[in-house]
């Protein structure tokens, strides 16, 4: 749980990206300080899609963030702007992904809820105004780049997947955990914005004990 | 029942504002006319808002699409953009409260989820990329703007009273009803992006399912 825990609450933490390189042994080291730049960058792009949107998410402050001169965002992301974007909410939906696979193995769905709230309303303790999803960033992107929407729904859709076959482990019919796991995803995302207007947890813990409450209805039903 | 998704879906219809001047008879041409233009112009910062944001929601595209000159802007809203997202937020607050509190009334609480359901689906259906709360927008712009914020979370804390009210005159009891209404506000503010996301009406009426699903334990158990 302690792990579960630190590699939702660090975002700091480094972390490879599996697809860009397969590599099978220990990359030397100028490759591997090349793949840390491009990490540092993806981890800048999330932080900021988060806090300021998409239309907000400057190039200048994600080198800033990745400790990366400007210059290397096109040499690790041709695509600029749109292609770190759009990998940077990739990302995003595999480590939530993961993070609530591991979750659900370890902990069960009733806990997994808890300690997402958890998590979420410790960081909107401390940064309200700062909390957000990059996903929703890139979710409410739309109109501007339909591609960046499109790996939003795909990340909110990996997430349904494992609550929904967790709920129906738990003895609940298949379009029912469905409908539920869909609540899950919606309701989190709802609850981080009001959380970040708010400025305070207030909305995520309301929002986990109606889940809560939701998820002990359905399987007592 | 018609009239409740009328007022829901036609946006363009004239609003009267009524703290804004308490007239007690028909007020004069001139008045009328300039408080004609001082709603449009809210009205198309409420479209706006919902569509692009408040970083997007630019000053002369408000004028556009309120039909008005851009100079009448800081004629009616001297504080300009800041008072103009604010005082939609806030008017978007109240018109869905009285059409949350009439739905209510007139349809009891499973309809109503339903109807909403479906008003945001027909919105989503038809325009996608466009479909957005003016309110969830105000949320984020936090950082920016914190007044702003704290409208959206005055708008939001409204919707769940007269939720969490119905819900327990159904006899569910008090926190749990609150609880409750705070899972119907969250949810739909998260369903509304992903269906902006996903350019389908599908996370619309999968929440509304899933809330529906969680209403129906609740009386049950």
């Amino acid at each position: 749980m302690t792990t579960v825990i630190h590699r939702l609450d660090d975002y700091n933490m480094p972390m490879v990206i599996e697809s860009e390189t397969a590599v099978t042994q220990e990359p030397r080291a100028s490759v591997r300080e090349s793949r840390d730049g491009r990490d540092r960058l993806l981890e800048g792009a999330r932080r900021l899609l988060a806090e300021k949107g998409y239309a907000g998410m400057e190039l200048r402050d994600v080198a800033e963030r990745g400790n990366a001169p400007r210059g290397s965002i096109y040499h690790h992301f041709p695509g600029g702007k749109r292609q770190l974007a759009a990998e940077a909410t990739a990302l995003e939906g595999v480590h939530i992904r993961d993070t609530i696979e591991r979750a659900l193995r370890e902990l069960g769905t009733k806990q997994t809820l808890r300690m997402f709230g958890e998590v979420f309303s410790r960081r909107a303790a401390k940064h309200p105004e700062r909390i957000g999803c990059p996903v929703a960033a890139a979710a409410v992107a739309r109109p501007e780049d339909p591609a960046l929407a499109a790996a939003a729904t795909a990340a909110f859709k990996s997430w349904e997947e494992p609550i929904a076959a967790a709920v129906e482990a738990e003895g609940v019919d298949p379009a029912r955990a469905e409908a539920f796991a869909g609540l899950v995803v919606s309701t989190i995302e709802g609850a981080l914005l009001r959380a970040r207007a708010a400025g305070s947890q207030e909305p995520l813990d309301s929002a986990i004990a109606g889940l809560e409450q939701a998820l002990d209805a359905l399987i007592a039903v």
